[in-house]
């Protein structure tokens, strides 16, 4: 009962009595029992999403606030419930002008008033069925087919005529002039034709009439078209004056639905009181639904009754003008008017103090939450109880409401105000159904998410159709009042539903996204793993030297994320977890923090692990998570090594290399990373790609990034690569460079001319054959020049070619054979004529022919033995290449050059003096080697 | 040029000549302004869009389709291409009714026709200031203050009157009824004033008129409204064969909007011939924009010089119907009207050609991408390269629009058709800019995302404003394409980046949900990590007992899916992750199989570890990524150990249960997995929880996730819990009733009593203290109870307090000594009173006072001393516990029972047997071990 009746009574408003007979009478019964059935369709299922709400754990006061804030957060619980305080509040000031002096009795006061009008209705509903054959107590006046209204008449002449042609002739028919009578030329046809007619008409025909079937048909207007029978279009406006009736605003369906809204706003108000309810949980679901239904069913019937029972032209005179301004509704009832009229008064009134005691104890709770600053002053309760500062506030409000005398428009901006609410409620429903938390248990099982969505859609339709630009401003208040307090409010411990959200569409989009297996290039971007050096133990002395390079690195890290991919730092230090939680914990928020000062947006991660290198392997296989997963790995430089030379820090830098490329990642290898910039400082002068491999094109991406940061910004980017002066080196250069033009990266193309004699062959099959090459750009020309629709046909097929190219490229020039391994064994079989880098690769491979021969040398026995041999030569090839880099330093900030393929038997020390030779000298070295498949394309 | 003219051609359709006035004279030259603006807006910020993705790459034929699909997808690409193919050839058919046969030629033709145009407009501009001072060539007739429909007249009565009082008496004072004259009324009244006149007027009085002001601000009217100077309110409404000259349709601002906007649908005319453009990246941003550019200021300009040319009253004539029809724009250019006549005429059959012959190439590229299956013999083309079945569908298609007569429909319909063809653009546009994928790097730099985003939102307003109906129909039709092509399309390789997108998302949302630190346990779910058993190599026999564990392990976790949180399920192989690669893929397919076939919706990892102990301890470590870490880690009981007993799987489960436990994670034991249901199976029964220490209500969150799986759907929850006699167990049950009610999960509930002398201390201690729990229920009844609004303000408090009193709960009940020393530093102080369960927990610790002494013990050489002789009593109550639970046996399915936390010292198989004399001849046990986080509240 304490949520029944108040909801009985807030839906029961003074609308049933005095418009939804007009309703009737110009939607037609059809379309008004529509307009009814939609905003009951609305009420009904946020009743349900409600009840679900209210049944899921103890509800407090606060009602619908308490409810959304609760479940989905304090800034939209916040937003909505001061929209819906403001519509409450504003509602009462239409309400109760006048009746403000009784509100502190409203709640003995409201079983009375429930009851009157609960009685009216009942009256209302016997006098339809009593006067079933129609009553005379009430007639209208017609002229032929159209009304008059007696109220203007009255209004002008002081008195009433009487309802025949001799009593209307001095009204319609003014003496203007002195003597010329002008007659309306309305009154004059109807006087001239026999057909029409001047008399009084019953307005109550009754049930019986067969007036069902007349009232039936929608019958919109425009604003001031007079009201008639006959075809209004071919009649003039009415003026303001008319003695007709007409008009007084435009209808539509849409109008229609805006004004009867508000007669079903009222389904909180039960929920309102849920601060002052035993068992919240289990009146709130029945009081309201139980309310909302009877209520619906009471208008619906009452549409339906309305339309059969009254007159045609009558129940379309909205102020009952054509009778002297007389209710029909009261006319209709049993046993006279008065009951009727006193029922409305009470009705209002009711309301009117219910949204008052209501308001203000809304306002309270808000402002007891805290999650509004400035409201904070009205969480003052006195000693009763009562929060009396905010009744005062509500007063205010409720006076500048009344106050204001566009009530239209502020009816208007309430009906949006409420529907905001509603649309809450019900997106609260429909999202915690869908998420499924395990905290989601309402023990009202009735409803599914499907009905909350559709109530929540039938509100934003409402919304838009009632009057779309008072939705905006609604809206636009709401999100006002929600990002003020998501600006200003506490964070708040009752936990946000929305939060769960974002974590239940990460988790979608990442199932997504794995099942689709691969990526394409177009979306590739470097998601980086970087393995961050130990601090070592956080009690001990920190190395600075560790801590240059950290920092180095971290920058570093920082300024590529251009690339916007996934960034994630993991650091491995010794130890056993079960022990060692704390300090693992210790040390991720040390580096967490390292990241926020380094602005880089990531997540990090550290395992304690008894063996480091296999804590290495481990990061190397799992980190990530589906389609998240790192496809780079940033592996720092040993700097241990050019100390110490031990094997030990050769081997675990060598197996982290070969494990990435296990794991089929790119590394990226920086040497000297405490000498590399911070992103502080602003850098001129050249980048130096030494571009020896073509291995998809990740020499080339990775300067783009850096060159986004504003660190790297004013940096230029060159591209050495190597040619013999066999080659045409300038075709060769013009070609590169339109080739670079198509990739839209900017770039200085160098080739560099090499004597045969100097060239190694190794050098030579290093670097881009430019035949291949030089085909690949053609092919492309053809698909440009050649217009015709063939070309369109096998673009697809073109790309493809293309791509393939690129694979053959990189199969024709790669340095290393583990590269080939890494290619499943199909296509390893297909090695064939290939050069190899690592342990056996700097055998000085002449032409085909010398190739062939020393595939047949590949027995790792006749390798290790051939090691020694070909050991000078790499050392020489090496320090070629490293005169090379020096001889063309220009300003250079960093070069950038191909990483040799990890060798596949353990000689890992010669691979490090080999890369110390390939550096020696140089200040800020990147070392890459790509995959193969971060393909920078000319397309996309 | 090849850009520019097609554009050029589109943009200045005939509306520019027709229409253009009109709309100013209607709208005002202030809204008409706006309208252009708006108009011109949404095509200058499309052509940005275009521009950035044309130059973003190589772009062939196929135009905005080719860019949208290689940007958006296939799906999106199609359904946009779509729509633009139909958009563009009905268009064709309006602007070709009768011009079809000559469309072969029209490629030669297209550079003189749009001269031809540019011509008119440069002759109308020039007309415009020569007739500075107006014209007297073009004269419209007025009735006071209403202009005659002279067009009407002649149509009735085959004749132009003069336009004096004589010449229209006969028109407007026909004779009826043999001899009566009955004059139009308002006919009669210009006759009667004096002030009102009957004259022809000039229409265009030129720039110097001051015109300009007349025409400043709108005169929108409704349907049927005749045009006049007065207030058009007061008369009726225009029938249709009036002689006044009428509105013929309502106008207003949206309306208004939606007749000029095909003016400007022609900026997509150049893209369209992308595939014959010699460098399309270059030319199609340089053509669009100028021709975007040009024609808008043209636009502009019009519409303020005609509204400052061309009489008020005349430039509202839509027809020209007072002026015998004559086009005002055609009087106004120099050096003859039928210059411009002939312009319209060229600039239709221009763009309609234009249309034409684009629409084909466009369906033809649609085609050839093979994306729409029922489109696939369009591919076609002939010898001359000419898709000539898709010119056939065209025409077919044209000729139908020409056929259909509801014109106006279409008209709307297509400019919707445009408008998503826009917000595609635009949309592709702004979605990359803010993903930044590498592969974005377009030439053109004069883009941001928030001109793209505004224009894309420009579009869905323009689309709803002008005619929201069709925009509903547009997007329903798009919205069919998308998923017919998602349906029925093949896999394109161009990637999608919508794709990109869902990983973006991901991205930040996880992101974001790590930076907001701890999970609210409102959003607690149980985020699974599945220890899967090693399958052994993938190339020997399997197994088929460990078959039979990962089966049911598999099932339990599918069943377990209502929690709806993530699950991960990984499996760790022995060796070396640098030669085992492959295999780890193997076992990661054999893996994902698996899931697939159990329907779990889960992430999978292998993980190559050379130590298999080590691996798990990296998997519980690093497994998940940010927000989506796993919180509960389900360890299979080792089978193993109940037929070797040997000292290493002990070790093995222990160090695993610690390695959970260091990760504050929940411990999930399924014992004789082999033996639970598979997922097809309906079970009925009880699943008997045994809830001996309340450690955040996991014990009960996990059968009622059970229970939401169609497996266990049929059991019914049974709860007990032991109290010795003293205790008032009835009472006891009341309150545990009552607290399940409010938690909102059914169960019966069970408290068993014991003999006093039969409870050992540990069993009692182990047990909820009553009184505790009964204060916590009576402090619940005061938050309910009390209504006073200090209970709200406090609400956020009790929240706290009585999860601290969980907590205390907790602390008091905790089982094993490691357990507590999970709890940080300070609050391990606090221990104080309690009881261990582990190596020293069975000391049957008599009350406080023998506690105190206890605690004196504790130091790990007594511990040691004192096991044998606690391992006798540790043995009595577990083999106590175990006949209790047999005891209760009734159709039970499944026993849920906490797990004891594990041994700090490694006494390990101790525990184990432990373990096993607890759990002796039970069919399914689950041993669940919490960590007191999973807290099941009464609120949420």
């Amino acid at each position: 009962m304490g949520v029944f009746l108040p909801c009985l009574q807030n839906i029961f408003g003074v609308l049933f009595f005095i418009r939804l007979a007009w309703i009737v009478g110009t939607a037609g019964i059809v379309q008004a029992f529509c307009i009814v059935l939609m905003c009951c369709c609305v009420t009904f299922l946020t009743s349900i999403s409600l009840s679900a709400i209210a049944t899921n754990g103890v509800v407090s006061v606060g009602g619908p606030y308490y409810m959304i804030s609760r479940n989905l957060g304090p800034e939209l619980g916040g937003a909505v419930g001061i929209l819906f305080y403001l519509g409450t509040t504003i509602a009462a000031s239409m309400y109760i002008t006048g009746a403000v002096e009784i509100f502190l009795v409203v709640n003995k006061f409201a079983l009375p008033v429930v009851l009157a009008v609960v009685f009216c209705i009942a009256c209302t509903f016997v006098g339809i069925f009593l006067k079933f054959n129609g009553t005379d107590s009430l007639r209208f006046c017609m002229v032929g087919e159209r009304p008059v209204s007696l109220v203007n008449i009255e209004e002008k002449f002081k008195y009433v005529p009487n309802c025949t042609a001799d009593g209307l002739q001095p009204v319609f028919c003014p003496e203007s002039n002195g003597s010329t009578t002008q007659c309306d030329p309305y009154f004059q046809k109807v006087l001239l034709n026999r057909k029409w007619a001047i008399k009084e008409k019953n307005a109550i025909p009754g049930l019986s009439s067969g007036m069902f079937f007349e009232n039936l048909w929608s019958k919109y207007r425009h604003f001031g078209d007079v009201l008639t029978k006959g075809n209004e279009k071919k009649e003039p406006r009415a003026e303001k004056d008319s003695f007709w009736v007409f008009a007084d605003t435009a209808s539509s369906f849409m109008i229609l639905v805006g004004v009867f809204f508000p007669s079903v706003t009222g389904i909180m108000a039960g929920s309102n009181r849920s601060g002052n309810l035993h068992d919240a949980s289990r009146s709130i679901p029945i009081g309201t639904l139980s309310a909302q239904i009877i209520s619906s069913i009471v208008y619906l019937a009452g549409a339906v009754l309305f339309g059969s029972s009254v007159a045609e032209m009558f129940i379309r005179d909205k102020f009952g003008q054509s009778a002297m301004g007389r209710l029909v509704i009261a006319e209709l009832a049993v046993p006279f008017p008065m009951v009727i009229l006193i029922g409305c008064f009470l009705s209002t009134v009711g309301a009117g103090m219910q949204s008052l005691t209501g308001a203000p104890r809304l306002l309270q709770a808000i402002a007891a939450d805290d999650i509004v600053p400035f409201l904070r002053k009205f969480q003052k309760i006195d000693s009763r109880g009562e929060p009396i500062l905010a009744i005062l506030l509500t007063l205010a409000i409720c006076e500048c409401g009344i106050l204001i005398a566009v009530i239209e428009n502020i009816t208007a901006l309430i009906t949006q105000f409420f529907l905001m609410c509603y649309l809450g409620v019900n997106a609260a429903c429909a999202l915690q159904s869908i998420m499924k938390a395990p905290g989601w248990r309402p023990s009202f099982r009735y409803f599914h998410w499907t009905l909350s969505m559709f109530g929540a859609f039938l509100c934003i339709a409402v919304m838009f159709i009632s009057a779309w630009y008072f939705a905006l401003v609604a809206i636009f208040i709401g999100a006002g009042v929600y990002k003020y307090i998501e600006y200003a409010g506490a964070e708040k411990e009752w936990g946000d539903g929305l939060k769960g959200l974002t974590l239940s569409a990460a988790r979608f989009a990442l199932l997504n996204v794995d099942s689709s297996g691969q990526q394409h290039s177009r979306n590739w971007r470097p998601q980086l793993l970087v393995l961050y050096p130990d601090s070592g133990p956080m009690a001990g002395p920190r190395s600075s030297h560790i801590e240059d390079n950290q920092r180095g690195l971290l920058s570093f890290v920082a300024q590529l994320k251009a690339g916007k991919g996934l960034t994630l730092i993991t650091e491995c230090i010794a130890g056993n977890y079960s022990e060692m939680a704390v300090e693992a914990e210790k040390h991720r928020g040390v580096l967490y923090h390292q990241l926020r000062k380094h602005r880089i947006r990531g997540f990090c991660d550290v395992l304690v692990s008894e063996d480091h290198m296999h804590g290495i392997s481990c990061l190397i296989q799992t980190s990530g998570l589906g389609g998240l997963r790192h496809n780079s790995v940033l592996v720092p430089w040993p700097d241990d090594w050019s100390m110490s030379k031990s094997f030990e820090n050769a081997s675990n830098f060598v197996n982290t290399v070969r494990c990435v490329a296990a794991a089929k990642c790119a590394t990226l290898v920086p040497k000297n990373i405490h000498m590399f910039p911070a992103s502080g400082e602003k850098i001129t002068g050249n980048i130096d790609v030494w571009w020896v491999v073509h291995d998809g094109g990740l020499l080339m991406l990775l300067p783009f990034l850096l060159r986004k940061h504003k660190t790297w910004k004013n940096t230029k980017l060159r591209l050495f690569t190597i040619a013999s002066i066999a080659d045409n080196s300038l075709d060769m250069q013009k070609d590169l460079e339109k080739f670079l033009y198509q990739l839209r990266i900017e770039a200085q193309v160098f080739v560099i001319e090499m004597p045969e004699a100097e060239i190694t062959a190794y050098t030579y099959e290093r670097t881009m054959k430019m035949e291949e090459r030089s085909k690949l750009l053609k092919e492309m020309h053809i698909v440009k020049k050649d217009s015709d629709i063939q070309a369109a046909m096998d673009e697809a097929i073109t790309a493809r070619k293309i791509s393939k190219i690129h694979e053959d490229d990189l199969r024709k020039f790669s340095l290393s054979k583990s590269q080939e391994e890494e290619e499943d064994s199909e296509t390893a079989k297909e090695v064939g004529n290939k050069v190899r880098f690592s342990e056996n690769s700097v055998e000085i491979s002449r032409p085909t022919i010398e190739e062939t021969e020393s595939k047949t040398n590949h027995a790792p026995l006749s390798q290790m033995m051939k090691q020694e041999q070909y050991n000078v030569s790499k050392m020489h090839t090496a320090v070629t290449l490293n005169g090379l880099m020096k001889e063309k330093l220009d300003n250079t900030q960093l070069i950038i050059i191909n990483l040799p393929g990890p060798p596949t038997i353990g000689t890992d020390t010669y691979y490090m003096e080999f890369i110390d030779a390939l550096t020696e000298g140089l200040n800020r070295v990147l070392l890459v080697r790509g995959t193969g498949t971060e393909v920078v394309t000319i397309y996309s």
